[in-house]
């Protein structure tokens, strides 16, 4: 039997296979590159310069750094055009403004974001919050999005760890739909619907992964893609860079821990996070919540997905749930 | 320089690169495979029991069929599940009630849509036609949305030219979007919006691919994806299947046409096509146009796009048109 589920934040509908869920998928080929990679230290010259960088620790100097950030050398934005609004006709424009940043997660070509200490990890998940707390001073940027692409399948084009930044003039439709899924029901129940769904996980685990020092796993009842995953903190808060320095060591760990689950059940897939929070221009909130979205990549998307936004899912995602949950 | 585009359909933003647009890309490696195919002429007890059948020209009798729908031998959704409506705490679900057919074009394993003669591609179109006309009686199903993935990179997993049809209990949501979008066009001009962009492309043709015998290809304005191609009646129509019968060839040319230009300027990629058209339970709109949706797989959906919404496009549509109106 198949069956159709609604995700309460966006409205979204997915089929959910649970007549022949599908929990094992094959394990993916990666890339493997032997040429110069420009994010290795050494080679700092072969990027644009960067806009910030985190010492090793006990170290100062830039050839010794742990993290680095830079504009992307062939960037989607740029925060040198203007975001001019301009029509041709029946169609609207604006001019190709924003930023686009790349996140060198360490120095290290082959350690990826599961393999590095917590220490290590926080500085990853620091980065993040400061630079949008940097970005934010510019009233023209109306949304960050942050988000990592590992592996070829998941569009990685790059093999060292980093993550990327893409600052908008533009609040993107998704995470508009998010909102207003969460408005329409804090306005019945004066409640935040992740909050919401966090307590109905707490009477009996079913969609629940892990929770730890302020931070929680759960596959979205309503999960597109097999093993998709959100991490949230579990006391309400809109914005991601309102995160205090306190909450950088939990949640560097939770992301730490949901990335090592998902290649230990999954051999090491390609997978796609991203970051959704609060619009800059918008006031805290108290029916949003800000979340990460993990999305490995094992089904394909097709017409049906293409033409409808309704995703076909073979994994239900209390299956997943319970795989990832019973990993120690 | 990038611009941001609005598709004025859906209201989706899209990030075109002006600067460095990209035209070529590397020919796709096709799956070859030797296996017994299920569809081929002497396997039809591989496959459920038909729905349909065409039989060839001057032909009858059921080896010597033309084309062949039947039911999806591992359906998303079941005409006989019921679409039971049913809450857990915060989430809601329906049954998986609905219809997933595959409509087999034609019994020659090699041949593919562009391929065949006109009087066949005909037949191809008149199937879709009829089996909407068919289902449109059970009253449960709400939308019908025929699609067909081309090519291994665009989630086909059987090589013999087929499409699918899946219909469903609920209209999807890129179908609401589209309806809304037109409606607001069409509230503020009285005019509808498809028929609008057709008319911007009589002046000066820019977006314009081709018009033939009451059919038009056109790029989108704020197009996804590469060469992302749209066929519409140039008279307006809202539903599918209110063609007539003496529309069927000329439709069928048309996309005849449209694949093969593709597959002349891209060299034979994988695509998806999909039909957007009024929901069943509609009556005929003044707004809505109903269109097919052809994308070629040539980039890869990444963070950016599953956690926005956003697209980020490397080929100005406008360039799209050009290179494929050129083409004889």
């Amino acid at each position: 039997m198949h069956q159709l589920r609604k995700d309460p934040v966006s409205g979204r509908w997915v089929i959910v296979d649970l007549e022949n869920p599908r929990l094992d998928f094959p394990a993916q080929a990666k890339i493997k590159s032997s040429k110069v990679c420009p994010f290795c230290p050494g080679n700092e010259a072969m990027t644009p310069p960067e806009i910030l960088t985190y010492p090793k620790k006990g170290l100062t100097g830039r050839s010794e750094w742990q993290l680095r950030v830079f504009p992307n050398k062939f960037p989607a934005l740029k925060i040198e055009e203007v975001p001019d609004k301009t029509a041709e006709g029946l169609y609207d424009r604006v001019g190709g403004f924003g930023a686009h940043e790349v996140i060198v997660e360490n120095p290290d070509h082959q350690r990826e974001l599961a393999d590095l200490s917590d220490e290590e990890a926080e500085l990853v998940v620091r980065a993040y919050r400061d630079r949008c707390r940097d970005l934010r001073k510019d009233t023209r940027i109306k949304y960050i999005l942050l988000f990592k692409n590992y592996g070829r399948e998941a569009g990685a084009s790059m093999e060292h760890p980093h993550s990327q930044l893409i600052a908008l003039p533009i609040v993107p439709s998704r995470v508009q739909g998010e909102i207003k899924g969460a408005d329409k029901h804090s306005q019945c129940t004066e409640r935040c619907l992740f909050c919401d769904m966090l307590k109905q996980e707490e009477k009996k685990p079913k969609l629940l992964v892990c929770s730890k020092d302020g931070f929680a796993a759960m596959e979205p009842f309503a999960a597109r893609f097999p093993f998709e995953t959100w991490i949230m903190p579990t006391k309400h808060a809109s914005s991601f860079d309102s995160l205090s320095d306190a909450q950088l060591k939990p949640l560097a760990c939770m992301l730490k821990e949901v990335l090592s689950r998902l290649k230990r059940a999954l051999g090491d897939p390609s997978y796609n996070f991203m970051i959704h929070t609060l619009p800059l221009t918008d006031k805290e909130s108290e029916s949003f919540h800000w979340h990460i979205e993990i999305i490995p990549h094992l089904t394909r998307v097709a017409g049906f997905e293409l033409g409808s936004g309704f995703y076909l899912n073979p994994t239900p995602p209390e299956l997943a749930a319970e795989r990832l949950r019973n990993l120690i």
